[in-house]
């Protein structure tokens, strides 16, 4: 039995996210079922994160056992050439010991999540952005960031259908900056609620209108209740950029 | 009458090109018909320049008059709202003299092509970058560039339908580097043959692949033949990023 690694990116506009839905296709399905067309084995495909419809990802780490034997340029160009047309890309296919898990092993997830922060609509950026007119103070919005990081009980951030155990999470880093005319968001944690970033985003978007300040910020978090806290930002603008393991989980089978 | 600027951005994916035409939807009819809708004026819009079908715009120029008088956010919005939902977003717009004109006044465009050199498809950037799956050296690509800039006959790089007087064009300048995965092309000119800048970087890929040496690329040009130019790059990975003006050019009208 061999267990391969990926790393996947994908636009995750058409799919209802990761995991396999009853209600429409999925980033997971779609790679199992080109895994299985190539191998002509039966497999799941285990992600290291959910992502939600309509998220993207630019380092999407799974793993998938096979009985046969394959080089890892052979798993990686095969797999991609039976997603085609679709916008999922295995950039990286490679064999791992069997106790390596994309889920269980991983020790933290990075995501970025980008504003168009200007007047006019986006174009080449429609559904890879979230479109804010008014003008947001990234500075403003970095300092109160700043708040969210460290172990703290995030019930404010945390969507009504989240299925954690506990609401208790830890924020490793969180910086706000501006690159043109867009804010970029990047955020990294062991692992986070459902919507965490979204919703984190969704009330720093209102720190960088001047209409919250680092108070209201500090009181949304202590009160631990999701109405306390901004809007939930659109799926779009965000993107599973990195899973990291530690440092031996990856060595070669 | 008032004569109004405006900087454009597209998508030109679903587009027959920016000049109108017979076969499909163009980027300058679908704005003709929003100023027309928003102002009640027939018009025409002149642009900077012509983009093929397929071909971006992160900074395209173009100019049209209306006899009534609004404000420059007023154009501007309007023309956003009445384009929607197609991937075309008016930058800016401002009154400008009668004597500016978007094509005549430019002295110079830019534009940027974009080659994603990878092994994997491209997933979110499909449709603007061209998929290259061997390793180009860019450095080299970058010193065989250098061989274009300059005033040369470019007949080896133009389309056999080109309908410019001359094939004699100046260069001002035209770097190659890395960002990430991708290999980027920056080049300046007062303006540009048919497909010039597709066949620069034809000719150049093959330079990046060790196919061609700097004596092949120097060949090429002084033969003053297409067919011994490279292939023609695909139109996705085009971007007109900028038009320049004199200084004194898009003052207040």
């Amino acid at each position: 039995m061999n267990r391969w690694y990926l790393k996947i990116e994908y636009d995750g506009r058409n799919y209802v996210g990761w995991q396999r839905q009853e209600n429409g296709p999925s980033i997971q399905q779609s790679l199992e079922r080109a895994i299985e067309n190539f191998s002509n084995e039966r497999i799941i495909v285990q992600g290291a994160g959910r992502t939600d419809a309509g998220v993207h990802a630019l380092g999407q780490v799974a793993h998938f056992d096979l009985k046969k034997d394959f080089s890892a340029d052979t798993v990686r160009d095969a797999i991609n050439a039976h997603l085609r047309p679709q916008l999922i890309s295995i950039l990286v296919a490679q064999k791992v010991s069997d106790k390596f898990h994309a889920r269980f092993s991983a020790i933290e997830r990075s995501y970025l999540y980008r504003i168009l922060n200007r007047r006019s609509p986006p174009t080449l950026e429609s559904g890879s952005v979230w479109h804010v007119k008014r003008p947001l103070n990234a500075g403003a919005m970095h300092e109160a960031a700043q708040i969210l990081v460290g172990e703290h009980d995030f019930t404010t951030f945390r969507a009504t259908m989240c299925q954690a155990k506990t609401p208790v999470k830890t924020i490793n880093s969180l910086s706000v900056f501006t690159d043109k005319d867009q804010i970029i968001f990047k955020v990294s944690a062991p692992s986070f609620l459902h919507h965490q970033i979204r919703n984190f985003v969704g009330s720093l978007r209102l720190v960088g209108e001047g209409k919250w300040q680092l108070t209201d910020l500090k009181r949304a978090l202590a009160a631990r209740d999701r109405t306390e806290g901004g809007e939930t930002a659109p799926a779009g603008g965000l993107f599973l950029t990195d899973v990291t393991y530690p440092p031996d989980a990856i060595g070669a089978a």
